[in-house]
C-alpha cells in the first residue's frame, strides 16, 4: 500500500446502470447486489490510490418522478430536489457497500469516507434553458401529454418530459473535496451530475434541470485536480461503427481522433457522446488519461489494460484506423 | 471573530418544523421561506463556534410514504432508503439556504461547507424492534390497515403504521465529522436521527427503524466532543404543566431534578421527553451544557439568555418549584 502523499487520485463516475440494469425494476435487493462487483474493485483500489466516486442516478430519479406523477396528496417538488434525494439514497447506498466491501475483505479502509451532498452551477444563459431535449420521467399519451405543465416530447417511449441539460460550470464544493482528498478521504460526491443552481447575485437558485454526470465528473476532475478519470458504463469501451458487423472497439484515441469521430458520429448524443465529450475536456485540460470502461473492469482499465483511453499527446495515439 | 483552535463546538439540532410548520402541506417555497431565520443565526454563530448542524425529517419522511402508498408502478424502498432520500433533500436545503444567508450577510464562511450522509448504528436485540411504537406516514381506514403488510396502530388520525424507535449506538461517520470540525469546518449530518443500521458481522444492514433525532444528535455531540448542543424547537423551552393554567417554563434544571419532572410526566413522550432525556444524557456524560429552545432564540440560548438549560452539576441549578 503506498503512502497518502504518494497516492495518485483517481476518479471514477459509476454508470447509473451500477445499481439498476437493463430489465430490473430496481427493487433494493437488486441495487445493492448490482453494487457488489463495482464496490469491490474500489474497495481494491483504494489502497493505492486516493478516490473520488460520483454516479448517475437516471433510473432513480426516474422513479422519483413517476411516484411524483401518481400522487396529488403530497405537494409535487421540483426536479433539483429529486436529484437531491437521490444523492441521498444512492451516497448511502454506495458508501455502505463500501463498508461493507472493506469489513470483508479485511482490506484497510482509508482514513476517512464520506458522501457529500453536491450542487453545481450552470449558466441561466445556457442555450439548452431555450431547448430542453434531454427526456426524464414517465412516458404519457398524446392527449395526457398536452395538458402536463412542462414541456414534453415524443419519444420511442411515448410523450416525454424533457428538461434542460444545461453545461456544469463548477462545482460548489470542490475547495472541500480537494481537501478531503488531501487528507486521504474516500469521497462519494456529485451524483446525478449535481444539484444544478444558478447564482443569481449573492444566492444560489435551484433549477429545473439535470446535468450530464459524466460532465460534471470531469469538471469535478478539472478544478479537483485527478490523476485519472474512469467512466464505468455497460459496455467495454467506445466503438466505432457501434452496433453494427463491422463494431471496432477502440483501444486509444487521441482527443483530435475523438473529435473526428464525434463529427463522424460514432458516438450517439445521450449515451456514448457526452462520456468522449467529458474525456475529451479532461485529457485536453489536464494532459492526464481518461478512460472508458465497463463496470466490470475498472481496476484493468485504471491499470491500462481494458477500456477506450483518450488522451491528449498524439505521440500515444494508435493510428487511425481507415 | 475567534481563531479555529479556540472555538468551542456547537451542536445545533434543528427540529422538523424549521421547514414545514404545522398548517403547512410543505411546498419547496415554504420550506425555504421557514428555513432563513434559523440559517440566519447559524450564519452568524459560525463566526463564533464550529458548528455541527443536525434536523429531523418526520414531515418530509411522511411525504415519502405518502407517495409510496400511492404508486404501485415503482417497487416500494423500506425506510431506511426513505431516510436517505431525506438527508438528501435537507441537506441540499440547509447547505444552500446557509451559502446564501453567509453570502448576503457578508459574513465570513468557514473553510468548508459540507453536507454529509450518516448512518447510525442500533441493536438488532433493542426492546424497541418487538414493540414497534413509532407512528410514521399516512393514516388508512381500519379495513385498509388490517391488509398492510407491517404493524399498525390506532391514532387520533385514523391507523397509522407503527415502527421501531431503537435507540443509538453509535454514528458511523463520527471520526469524519471530528477530523471536519477539526479543521473548522461546518458540518450538516445525521438527518432525520440518521440511516438505521445494524451490525451483522462485517456488514451493515439498514432497517426499517426510525431513530429519534434528538437521542443520535446527543449521541454524536458525545462522540465527537461538543461544548454545547442545543435543541431548537417550536416551544420555547421545557415547561413544568405544558399547557394547562399553571404552565411554567423552565429556565435552568439538572439532571436530577429532569429525571424528577420526567418521572412525573411533565414531558410527554414523541414531543418533549425525548429531548429532555437527549439533553440528560449529554450533560451527564460531558458535564457540558445543553439546552432546548425555540427555532427563533437559537443565538440567545447559547448565550445563556433564552431556553431551558439542563446540566449535569447541582451548584448551578434553580430551586425545584413547590
Amino acid at each position: 500500500m503506498q503512502q497518502s502523499a504518494e497516492k495518485p487520485v483517481l476518479l471514477v463516475a459509476l454508470g447509473g446502470n451500477a445499481l439498476i440494469q437493463k430489465g430490473q425494476v430496481g427493487t433494493m435487493e437488486e441495487q445493492f447486489e448490482n453494487l457488489k462487483r463495482p464496490m469491490a474493485q474500489i474497495a481494491r483500489l483504494s489502497q493505492d490510490y486516493r478516490i473520488i466516486l460520483t454516479h448517475g442516478n437516471a433510473p432513480q430519479v426516474g422513479n422519483l418522478l413517476l411516484q411524483q406523477e401518481c400522487c396529488d396528496a403530497v405537494p409535487h417538488l421540483p426536479l433539483e430536489i429529486l436529484v437531491a434525494q437521490t444523492q441521498g439514497q444512492m451516497g448511502y447506498m454506495l458508501e455502505s457497500t463500501l463498508d461493507t466491501a472493506l469489513m470483508e475483505s479485511g482490506l484497510k479502509a482509508a482514513p476517512g469516507l464520506v458522501s457529500l451532498i453536491s450542487y453545481v452551477v450552470v449558466d441561466e444563459n445556457d442555450p439548452a434553458f431555450r431547448n430542453p431535449s434531454k427526456p426524464i420521467g414517465p412516458s404519457f399519451s398524446s392527449r395526457k401529454a398536452s395538458n402536463l405543465p412542462y414541456p414534453t416530447q415524443k419519444t420511442a417511449k411515448g410523450y416525454r418530459r424533457v428538461v434542460a441539460s444545461p453545461k456544469p460550470l463548477t462545482i460548489v464544493e470542490k475547495r472541500e473535496i480537494r481537501k478531503l482528498i488531501d487528507m486521504d478521504f474516500l469521497v462519494i460526491c456529485c451524483g446525478g451530475g449535481g444539484i444544478p443552481v444558478v447564482r443569481e447575485g449573492r444566492r444560489f437558485c435551484g433549477v429545473d434541470a439535470v446535468i450530464d454526470k459524466d460532465l460534471a465528473s470531469a469538471k469535478l476532475a478539472e478544478e479537483v485536480g485527478v490523476d485519472i478519470f474512469v467512466m464505468a458504463t455497460d459496455v467495454e469501451g467506445a466503438a466505432l461503427n457501434y452496433g453494427a458487423n463491422h463494431q471496432e472497439y477502440l483501444r486509444t484515441m487521441t482527443v483530435a481522433q475523438a473529435q473526428q469521430y464525434l463529427e463522424a458520429e460514432h458516438f450517439p448524443p445521450g449515451s456514448m457522446g457526452p462520456k468522449v465529450e467529458a474525456a475529451m475536456g479532461f485529457a485536453q485540460h489536464t494532459g492526464n488519461r481518461a478512460v472508458i470502461t465497463s463496470l466490470h473492469a475498472i481496476k484493468e482499465a485504471v491499470a491500462g489494460g481494458a477500456g477506450t483511453e483518450i488522451i491528449s499527446s498524439p505521440a500515444f495515439s494508435t493510428p487511425v484506423p481507415p
